[in-house]
């Protein structure tokens, strides 16, 4: 029997991509169904949403799914977010993580199966490794830095839970799509895992040093966040886009120490960078990798993507969301 | 309260690797506990053990750490060799194959944890993937083909499960040792999941066609069972490897046609050779690694690893072994 309206599951629905996500679907008029325990989300970020669009269910998800089998009943969509978040607390408890990533997404996998369910998978530019083959292309070989370096078991699992996935989409259990998510910034992203656009922004605003790890001459391309999940939302619906892989992101490079002049500039803000080696954030033999550019031709292709935010447009926004936030007197601000 | 002499525990002690292991260390008059849930593994294998040397549980591991909690007291080593088995299984179920090698390792790691355990885990080659940076160094970076491919999937799960291990290792719950298998050949190896070895040598001794999957160019490098599991006590009885990976198997390289040639010379079978196409073995899109080398020099340096079992001295008596086991009339035998 199903009397319900069809219901779309966000799993770590808290958080910083997946409350933007919610939004974006609630403002589409979507019954949503928000999973998360809250390790890194917060119930703050879902203030936002219009009053009666989403039931929050504060719990692991394997733990949810057992508890509650019927917890899936109406559920049309899924978009699987929930995972470990940030090299920091990878490299803390790798075999923590390690069992969150795969259990959880191979429970969720399991509860959907046979269910007519289309599934988005959340997975990271973290698959590509250590790759410098630029642009990085969904098809490319997948490396990975020896297993002695526990950094690199991120990537690993984020590959596995995109095996698995596909396994269940060639199995006829569901549709499944993945995502692989680059550099996403925005609102509500924090800095505290080791994101460094909240970072830099915070410490602007504040008149602190910026912390550059490194040289500062590595690269990354930052893609806002509304763009990224309204890519999201259109490879769920685009049937040809199930059983494929698709980079999402921006593929415009920035260095790191540009990054950090621009939001000094921005914010107008008389911080100044310094350099951290990165051994010392992370300890010893820490390998991070130099560039990280998608090749976007596949998503170009299948949904017209065309980000709309420029990197300015993002960063002018978050440095005045971040003086709102806590204002702070900033000469010449 | 501890009465027990040290046991040793070995996971897929059933299989053909775990029961030459099994045997050895009971020639060392070491009391056995070996687990397996004869998914692979055959209880024939253990018949020549001897008498009241092993317990045996026929049970999923993680499935008898549940139900006997108290299964680990005066468990000293553990070799962990228990994991799906051929690449057919792989892509039959990767799903399943992925959940049973992460969970099990995690289980069974999670039980070890402050016991003071010695573990082996028995890792593959598979890590390196299709990677062509021959003689393959456990320094060297890990190469997968794309997500899409499930062939690559098993490599990752090992991959992890080296991660899982190394991390305990790391945080002081237990002592980790892996050692990276290269192809083992011996007696008791069947050739059903796609063992090259067994195939032919059975093919030869019934005067069947040998089928070569490709174009037979492609190499390997075959090591005796008893070579390897020699080499994996050793391993774990030497302090200085815990917290390292090792490669184990042979660097001398042979080509499938070299190897299928051999085969019947030493059988003096009038077989013939047939190449198969990989894709109607496997299906399309299948990819096998050209060639895979190990670089032997760090295991040598440790343990002075040294193998003692020629390739033609194992042939051989592998193929008195088929010959009888199952006695077939080949002309001039």
């Amino acid at each position: 029997m199903q009397c319900l309206p069809p219901t779309t599951l966000i799993t770590g629905g808290a958080g910083f991509i997946g409350s933007h996500l919610a939004q974006l679907l609630a403002s589409q008029g979507q019954r949503l169904l928000i999973i998360d325990d809250l390790s890194t989300g917060r119930t703050a970020n879902l203030t936002a949403l219009p009053a009666g669009s989403a039931t929050f269910i504060h719990a692991r998800l394997s733990d949810a799914l057992t508890r509650q089998p019927s917890l899936l009943d109406g559920v049309r969509e899924v978009y699987h977010l929930a995972a470990t978040v940030g090299v920091g607390r990878v490299i803390d408890d790798p075999a923590a993580m390690i069992r969150n990533n795969i259990h959880e997404t191979a429970s969720l996998l399991d509860a959907c199966d046979g269910r007519g369910v289309t599934l988005l998978l959340a997975s990271s530019s973290e698959v590509y490794g250590p790759s410098e083959a630029m642009p990085l292309s969904e098809e490319a070989q997948l490396l990975f830095g020896p297993t002695t370096s526990p950094r690199w078991s991120y990537g690993m699992t984020k590959a596995l839970d995109e095996h698995l996935a596909l396994a269940h989409h060639a199995r006829g259990g569901l549709r499944a799509v993945v995502a692989r998510l680059f550099n996403t910034i925005g609102p509500r992203q924090v800095g505290q895992y080791g994101m460094v656009v909240p970072r830099f922004v915070r410490a602007a605003v504040e008149g602190r040093d910026i912390e550059v790890h490194g040289d500062g001459q590595q690269t990354r391309s930052f893609c806002d966040v509304r763009d990224v999940t309204a890519a999201m939302t259109a490879l769920v619906g685009g049937a040809r886009c199930h059983g494929k892989v698709f980079n999402v992101g921006s593929d415009d490079e920035i260095t790191i120490d540009e990054l950090a002049d621009r939001v000094i500039a921005l914010a107008a803000s008389p911080s100044r960078k310094r350099h951290v080696p990165y051994e010392q954030v992370y300890g010893p033999a820490f390998e991070d990798p130099r560039r990280r550019v998608p090749d976007l031709s596949r998503i170009r292709r299948a949904i017209g993507y065309s980000p709309r935010h420029t990197l300015s447009d993002t960063l002018t926004e978050l440095v005045a969301l971040a003086r709102r936030e806590k204002p702070v007197a900033i000469p010449n601000a």
